[in-house]
């Protein structure tokens, strides 16, 4: 019911806007006995921190994160864990510069919030975007950070961006290790060089340009989700789709299995030598009848183009007048790029709530 | 939290098994005084009905709806109304055949939940698929049309296939007229009588394929909906992808945004007859941030092949054995089309329930 | 957020009227390969069904209670057991007078939700108090057996009566069986006595009396329940206050820990031969901090006077007429006295809720 | 589902230790477009804060709220007022003495969530209570100011101690204004002398007393709340069962209801002046079938004594050692004291939950 929480036994509530003094999120139904510190925190926010390359937003935030309540020091090793209770994390923002908002302050920006924040509430935080900016992924990616220890090492949760405007990685040059050499968490070496020119090209224009994400999450044991309103890929869609700019989500497949016959299609099984079933195939993405079936979970979503441009574009005021509005600052050419720890993030949460939730329901 | 339930201020249950002796949705937190008789949500139920060409599955089924509370005399008018209690919805199941269901009772049909729902829960009403079977979808049905109550009649909700297997219908040849004139809401003349031909070989041949639906709103207000994880889009996505065999969902252009440049993206503005802001495009397909800005709101999503088809694939039994199976029965050649009833039905719902929310939070 | 679902990972759903075709609930999240049959449901509704003495309604109604869905045979016992599905119960009503309910029809009976059900709603089903109607308890005690399945015999839940109008038993002579012989679930052996003449006494006048009942659960470890607002207190006052005419709840000692030092408060520990601690007294009712304690869980809670009297009373009608009211019917004298299997199962209901979930969120 | 949670449509969100940096609120749903200035919350706070009398605990907190999020300043007036956001408050901890905790580490302390948080959690923040601290709240405190603004001055709520120990107040001499003349909430002028001197005795002597307190709610329309699990007085019950050391609940007439005919119970009624229907007297608490009549909404609550008292009690530690334990620090003599204000702040949150669920779902 909530609009600022998500996820059931597991789960978080954001707080904060982008030009306000802090931004935040409470983790709450994490189990006790978890180690946590800000350090580890931190190094997720690290990757989606603004300023790592001239193909992010040049904000400078340090983005670091407080821990305000929710550990304690454990009995027997002394270090900090969970306790059980709410956590409390806090980023103070420190880049709210005291700029002239007279522009934007009553003019809707296209494919911004801005139209439609009015419409519903009638008062609206213009600077950043308020409540809208994508800065509030930042407060996600915290609280991914303590769903990873909740679901542990042996669940590797990755993203990758693997298409930037009209250009396509190409599958065969997969490779996850690459995602770390590039500022685009591009698995495809050579396709990061491509997109390099290309994004500096949009860039310079004052243009911007939309981006699709894949997500995989390896170690899922088969039997987490439910079915019917509950199921895995429900829950994966709402949280992709919840991500500032999201235009669509796929699981598996996705669309393509829709040009697939059934024979095409069917996952087939064999025994695998661990004693349970493998499939030779995934168009499933890891997800039958709403339940993981201990395959890799794979999903992708799309991102929109940055709608903060240098090129005019027509738009009307509050008050009802036609202008030409331009949007000058520091946007991200493609908002895509920072949004790959974000996906991560909303994996890690939503399977995070789901293994809690298995576990309370089992036989 | 329940698996079974969507929803938050307008929310559903839905309870039964394909093969049990009926099923049924408990509609919650409808609003007292509309009115809403069986004819009505029959209307509905008759389009998902089975058996009403040979496109779909040949199971003969009247879907016969009753409404068992929830609704009263009203004092004016003397017709039925809601009472503003929980709507109880049952559709008796009349064709569960004796049948011998020794074939699936131990294997594992690809593509089906029965691995998975066997990993989650150890025990399995394998009949029909038990609580997987697309017959769930007729209780989403019911209580769409109870949703639409809550609409009113100025928000006009409509479902169209746009694509089944690998042929696509023509944009320019839409009609939502001729979406009536076939068995296969297609609104494009032409192409309905390609996929006449094509489906029929399909299920001569004992396969099967996939499709991809379109589902609108028109006539929803600007503002409704909610930022962060309580978006309209969100929701959408979330109720899409809870129906069966989906799996993608798209919010207006959907993937093809991230081959826009913001340029190409916005949706320009200009003041409208009626005093509002009106959209030059509707790439952002009636959302922003959230929320609806008075366009109309499109949805498309990717329905994958039944999975039930003739040709021997390789699957394991319940006890580790390797075997080849091949799914006998009356299954639909594309499941997609009966799902637009069902799209309409979850779209009907999403809205009734932020319709509800956007009236509890306003100022 | 439902006005009609009870519990979080354990919940079930009610609907129904009194005068409708049909009551029931829908249980949801009850874990899988739990053995469940009507009789076992039966056997519980037996307790509260009317119609039993002369101390309660004559209304007769089997209230044979039908499972819909849910439950399927046991690979390896045959027999049914839980599927982790929805499981639906319906009861049917039978005995459905068709009166004459002019007198009641636009005249607000005083203590019955007459006037704030149509406050509200603007419409009513009058008939036999419609969705308020005490009946609607009947699909609690169904709900409540599923619990007891999910609770396992280790667990004993049993409710008592230990006043009526002003008549306290005497603590001294509490034994449990006593409730099992006489109509009012009085552990009291001469209190039942003294309450049958007065009970009686109060049906002839046709007035009506209040009652308090106790329940307890014995068995539950220490562990169960959360902090803050999910705190087991919390949950069980929630479930006690929400059965009909219910006007308070008592925690151990309740209200008479107001009066009491810290130093008689003060609930003292030592070491059990189980190796765990146990408490010298039981002023806490076994929670503390919202948490089991191990020790027995206490519970007490007021019902008020059945509100239907022969007794005219002076009220007003629907269009502000003022009037004089008298309820003719078949009406408990005391409503309390079915109440009890109905806090057992609304105890019950929590208890399995709170087991969920604190499986769920273990560390 | 969340245990830090409590509302719906309108809820807050708490976290913080006792000995933490600081504690603090997240108010979701608040609607748009309302006032609200730190300083209106601080009113709240300082009528709980610790430190004001010798009958209080003499912690020295100045409980200064900052307000993080969600407020803005409006156009039209330039004031801040709410956005629709989610509203974050924080309070720091200032007066965490750096003491020694070796004594309560691993002794469970009767009466406290010691040993149940151990048991549930395996982990505990041991220092001054850590998350079972009463100084959580302080957070519930801040909340119930938003909430007032969302109810509007039309409503007043008003909270009174009626009992310490078993020294209750003659009701004849009940006046609103005296509750702001003594450190005692008290509306007995005579009684809160008696109060003053027996709490001196009870504090010198190193006990601690329980306590009886009552809370309305003037100008609440009918038709708030709602019928079966969403009860106005089921979620009164729940949130007031959630503050700390509550061990019982009363609507109107609570217990004493059960001692009642239903000739004495019944609340007659006649049309009052304003057309409206009104009601000769108040057992009820102005709630019938779980939504409001219109009349002052009145309820009852005991707190049991402070647990930690100077008189040493017979306890067990962590590891199995039967101990002796005495609790020094600055304890409340009677925590019911402070706990007026809190109950004004639960009162205040779950009406203004329901104003909004009632809006939601109005016809």
């Amino acid at each position: 019911m909530s609009h600022n929480t998500f996820g059931h036994m597991f789960r978080f509530t954001t707080w904060g806007e982008s030009h306000g003094p802090a931004i935040g999120a409470v983790v709450d139904g994490c189990p006790a006995g978890l180690p946590l510190t800000p350090e580890f925190i931190q190094s997720f926010l690290d990757k989606r921190k603004p300023g790592t390359s001239k193909y992010v937003t040049q904000r400078k935030e340090p983005d670091a994160v407080k821990i305000l309540s929710g550990v304690f020091e454990d009995d027997r090793t002394g270090g900090p864990v969970t306790t059980g209770h709410p956590i409390s994390l806090m980023i103070e923002n420190t880049d709210q510069r005291s700029k002239d908002y007279s522009e934007i302050r009553d003019r809707y920006r296209p494919g911004h919030a801005d139209m439609t924040y009015d419409a519903k509430y009638g008062v609206r935080d213009y600077r950043g975007g308020g409540r809208s900016s994508a800065r509030e992924t930042a407060s996600r990616v915290a609280a991914g950070a303590v769903a990873r220890r909740v679901l542990g090492d042996d669940i590797v949760i990755r993203a990758a961006l693997i298409q930037i405007g009209e250009h396509m990685i190409d599958g065969e040059n997969w490779d996850w290790d690459e995602t770390r050499n590039n500022p685009f968490f591009c698995p495809d070496k050579k396709m990061a060089k491509v997109w390099a020119d290309y994004l500096d090209g949009i860039r310079k224009s004052g243009n911007s340009v939309g981006a699709v994400l894949q997500v995989e999450a390896q170690g899922v044991p088969a039997g987490w989700g439910a079915p019917v309103y509950g199921k895995l890929d429900t829950d994966i869609a709402a949280g992709l789709m919840s991500v500032n700019a999201a235009k669509g989500v796929e699981i598996g497949a996705g669309f393509a299995s829709a040009g697939f016959t059934g024979t095409d299609n069917a996952d087939e099984m064999r025994m695998g030598e661990d004693g349970k079933p493998r499939f030779l195939s995934n168009h499933s993405g890891g997800i039958l009848g709403g339940i993981s079936n201990g395959d890799t979970i794979v999903a992708k979503f799309a991102i929109k183009p940055t709608s903060s441009i240098l090129t005019p574009v027509r738009s009307v005021t509050k008050t009802g007048a036609e202008v030409d509005i331009m949007t000058k600052g520091r946007h991200d050419p493609c908002v895509g790029v920072r949004a790959a720890p974000v996906a991560e993030a909303m994996m890690a949460c939503v399977l995070a709530d789901h293994k809690l939730r298995a576990r309370g329901q089992m036989g």
